[in-house]
């Protein structure tokens, strides 16, 4: 391999969809976490193991382009692709309709690692994460 | 007034605070449209007013900056400020804590009317929006 | 079949762990409303197909036990019976780990029908539901 | 005082409400949550306090009873009452309209104390609650 992809299914539940009938925008959120999830745990590196790394990974920077809005019960295949890790960890992500590959929505989301116990940002990424990635990679 | 604006204040509550003790990123995109709902009753044209005008609004982009993490009862200021109205809506926000005025978060999210009928993406403002945005900014 | 129900399984994510670390108590409301739609899905009679008939269902009472916390990443299984049908429509929701069958969560919802038109509560289900559910039934 | 209580003031958002036009039911949870933690500052035990006394407290039952559906922008009362904290802390709730006064929704919820390192159920509220409430009920 010589990128990091995972793809997960969403069918869009009634609990998303806002007054217009649409999936409300910040629930896309939710959609992109169950990818990002899907994707950390192929690097070994999912959030119960970030935090027995000791390192915290808030997201510090988003932006989505919502191209085609979703309704109730649309089946919707969420991708996410890792695009950075050295440093920080970027995450690429495409939506598109499950049946008909129409792109949906299309976003970034950029995370970095803070020292849960000194709360201090660091800016190279912990020796674990690089690790983990090249081994995926390997594999 | 040159520019419209207003400011709304939350306090993060105990259900947006996740397994990190952070406000989860994807609650903030509530906080921002508590602030742009404020926005919108400035020129007339909340929610219900957009459906009875005969279009819907859908988000078609937002970038946010996460510049400090939210924690549980943290009273948070987030600002609205109307960037443009003639072709698209445009709204930047800033959040600040409430007590220091420390910078918290940045963003902006772009919306486009649609016909509710006909679904059709409209590539000026419906005249009703233009006209409540000068009849405002006049005040 | 003298009795309609089904199961559906979901996987607790991240975004509904609160800061205790479990899964926070108002969000079972979504998993019962995923087993629910899969419920109505069995009689034909799910969220669009209700607004088609020209009746809205609002939930006009709950009741939740919950006997285990759910943690990030467990699996559960939601199952969803249909209790009563011809006046209003009760159904029973056991939620349970989906690999130890442990029960974790016990709750009802009730829902009645409301003319959507002249918001009109209704004591006797719409003929559409009873004549679903007695067909489904027959399967 | 011979009784425990507090009201809050909710504004149904916008992204609480559903395709059916109602707050979704199980927000209601948010707003019960908001009344309950203003409780519980009246005992000075709200949860960054609860945590540093070594419990948890979990809810294990609630009940909901939706009397009138609430729409957007609807500005609610809601209002909670210490009903038990012996051995267990048992809140009422009840919202209103905030205008009119009108009974919207009565629900209650149970949370009981877990030990946080055992993990173990109390079936006696630690003394700190019952201190506090005793303060607070002679104020």
């Amino acid at each position: 391999m010589n990128e990091l992809s995972v793809g997960v299914e969403v069918e869009v539940p009634f609990y998303d969809v806002d007054a217009m009938n649409f999936a409300w925008h910040g629930n896309y959120f939710k959609y992109f976490e169950l990818a990002r999830c899907a994707l950390l745990r192929l690097i070994d590196y999912d959030y119960p193991r970030m935090k027995a790394s000791g390192y915290l990974w808030p997201i510090v920077e988003t932006r989505v382009k919502y191209v085609r809005p979703a309704t109730y019960g649309q089946k919707l295949r969420v991708e996410a692709r890792l695009i950075e890790y050295e440093n920080r960890i970027k995450i690429a992500y495409l939506i598109k309709d499950a049946s008909t590959g129409e792109k949906m929505t299309q976003a970034y989301t950029v995370q970095v690692a803070v020292d849960a116990e000194k709360r201090e940002l660091q800016f190279v990424s912990p020796e674990i994460v690089v690790k983990n990635v090249q081994n995926a990679l390997k594999r």
